[in-house]
């Protein structure tokens, strides 16, 4: 990877994917991915570590790994998370984005993609 | 930042913001961000670029530099992109997406915020 000789604008950035397919493929929106966006935007708030320099909670379009959906990442860590309610939210919100520590067992599968 | 063990599921991962106000606020959208996002994905297809390992093009809300719009973020690099027209996309997936180059003139200026 090529090296931005400036510090991340934001110290972590998360992108939830919030796709939504009508043609019967699995998607992230099938499974409360919105709400967890919201859980997670609204705790970073809340916590005072929304803003430049500090944490990002974004919405995305389809991130491509929908075989291990709902996922989430986390730039530019590059760390991939697969969650499942709002305690793993809570988990990484408290671990990965407040204290830089990656939440193991949340990690998704290395191989699985679309 | 915290450090993975694995490497970027991506090697680069661009979001554009695609925001869209409809409070009469300044907005990505107001600034073509639709077209340059899908001229930027169409491109990295057509190169053979996209996939895991390679490049993933996404989009994504509000990124919250809204002052320094239209913009996109490459991860895991953590370089921010004003953009303004077709050829200055091009530029991003010829040189950064594709040769890991960064493309100065575009950068985004550091505090540049919402």
């Amino acid at each position: 990877m090529s090296e931005s000789a400036s510090p991340s604008y934001f110290e972590r950035h998360i992108f939830f994917c919030l796709n939504e397919r009508t043609n019967g493929q699995a998607c992230c929106a099938q499974h409360r991915a919105q709400e967890a966006f919201e859980r997670c935007k609204s705790q970073v708030k809340a916590l005072g570590m929304a803003g430049p320099g500090k944490v990002r909670v974004n919405k995305s379009g389809c991130l491509d790994r929908c075989a291990a959906g709902p996922v989430a990442v986390v730039y530019p860590d590059a760390v991939w998370y697969t969650y499942v309610d709002a305690s793993d939210i809570d988990e990484i919100v408290e671990s990965h984005l407040k204290n830089g520590r990656v939440v193991e067992r949340l990690l998704t599968p290395p191989e699985a993609g679309r």
